[in-house]
């Protein structure tokens, strides 16, 4: 590792209310999601991915997308995404006036075939006529590669598959390109390898690391990651987002854990630990179950235990 | 991260039968140890961290010191080591026929005081009685630096006072160094400067690190520590071994998620990870209770699902 190289600027972008609550068991009130996105922007997160316009037979969990969406405090500073499925999606999402949409299909053809439903082709034709509607918006639009670290059915994607569909993504004009390890199979050494093979071939692309904890490799994904020069990482509170392949997994990266490996390691994210860490602790209410993230039940590292009594008497 | 230089080999050494069950909240039958640390041995760890020749009133789980110690069925080419808190403790470790004993004490002086109730002094002139009783034995000495990477009491401990006390410990002449991350407080880059600073010191000692993931860090941890050149980890089966300070909250890194992690990269550790993860899928009946490692829920990476139905179909 090069320890002096690391960003001196890593943002964070908060997923939980729609990668996070998307499979959860219950639904979580439309006035609940308000709150905690309302709360979420005044942490120093620099994106929330707010929900997905996506048919409420397919997410019931996101049934009330456009409520939700409306009915948010933007916080300047703060981008405000839509995952869009389709063009109907985006529509909807454009019509709320979000800022960014986030457009997604998978590297691997069974993957989008069983999630999508679409060939890869059917997707990219999708896109392109989300990027014609969103024209002159000033939406931006991000495309994410799901199962860019591995496909649960087809296995390991080649990094030149990868590489071929961020040309089409930007030959469509989108501006931003997120990296997802759908269902957590990723490994640091070939997180570092994907990461330096595209900042090599698209220098100017940002770039988003979206990485599950399914096998508890999330933040040493995220360590291989930054120090191959990432600087965008999704997480989600609590880490929630679990995995259907996997009961009992852990899910998404927890956002307060991310922070917390960031802050400890003097790596500034601009979020603020205790308030994210005061919201973390109030999940398990909301979502009926305890939560993955750890730092919520441990504490921050540097949060110091007074000595045993005996000590203080001797 | 300098990938085309990681170890090439890594050792995995197994301590769940001491610091993993020392503070389960009940008694693991001796029966079901034996059986485990046997099972233990066919999986290619190696060394086992046995137990712990400690008094039955401070550690009740390990009442059963002697009676594990003496029954397992050693292995060729495993090392079985035994946790010894005091001359006492070593005689009997001794007289039990371990390979190693394990000498433990904090940097942080106040941890000293409040788990081993000894200044550093004392544990060091204990040290000192237990090489003498060893002597002639053949039996190695490892000495663990507890808190190394921070003490729940004092906060961050300075490198210099651990490149210190390494050198009372060569000054005896134990055969190798444990750095403990006794209540997970290690960030990756603190780990990097640390093993650094000791492998430039100390170039020919044989050094292990010790991990928890009480805050997520552990794999993290690992990987910051193998990228300066570290090539024996502890690590617990199922990541049993929480922390008091901490209800809720994570143990030692998990031995199954550990090795699955490194075989990912690439690392030889020569254990068995079907064999690893089908016994630590056993423990969750032998504890009563979830454990913490992800491997054995969210089953390998490589390990791939069928594609739906309506696929095949279509």
């Amino acid at each position: 590792m090069n320890w002096d190289a690391l960003p001196s600027r890593v943002h964070v972008q908060e997923v939980v209310t729609r990668d996070g609550l998307q499979i959860e068991p219950r639904f979580l009130p439309t006035p609940d999601k308000i709150a905690l996105i309302d709360a979420l922007s005044e942490t120093g997160v620099s994106k929330i991915e707010v929900t997905s316009f996506v048919s409420p037979r397919a997410v019931p969990n996101l049934a009330d997308a456009r409520e939700v969406a409306r009915a948010i405090r933007r916080r300047p500073g703060v981008t405000y995404v839509a995952l869009v499925p389709n063009l109907r999606g985006a529509q909807e999402a454009l019509d709320a006036g979000m800022d960014e949409l986030n457009l997604v299909m998978s590297v691997s053809e069974t993957h989008n075939l069983a999630n999508m439903r679409m060939t890869p082709a059917q997707s990219l034709a999708g896109f392109r006529a989300i990027t014609e509607a969103a024209k002159g918006s000033g939406t931006a639009l991000n495309g994410s590669i799901a199962t860019a670290f591995g496909c649960p059915f087809e296995g390991a994607q080649p990094e030149a598959k990868v590489l071929a569909l961020i040309e089409d993504y930007l030959s469509l004009d989108l501006d931003s390109v997120t990296l997802a390890d759908t269902t957590g199979m990723a490994n640091p050494r070939q997180v570092a390898s994907l990461v330096d093979a595209v900042r090599r071939r698209f220098p100017a692309l940002p770039l988003t690391l979206h990485f599950h904890n399914t096998r508890g490799l999330g933040l040493a994904n995220v360590l291989a990651a930054l120090d191959a020069g990432a600087d965008r990482f999704d997480a989600s509170l609590g880490g929630l987002g679990g995995c259907p392949f996997a009961p009992g997994a852990t899910g998404n990266i927890s956002t307060e854990d991310l922070v917390h490996m960031l802050g400890e390691m003097g790596v500034t994210t601009g979020v603020d630990l205790p308030a994210l860490l005061a919201l973390a602790r109030t999940l398990p209410a909301l979502v009926g179950h305890d939560t993955p993230g750890q730092v919520a039940k441990a504490g921050r590292s540097g949060d110091l235990h007074p000595a045993p009594a005996h000590l203080a008497a001797s």
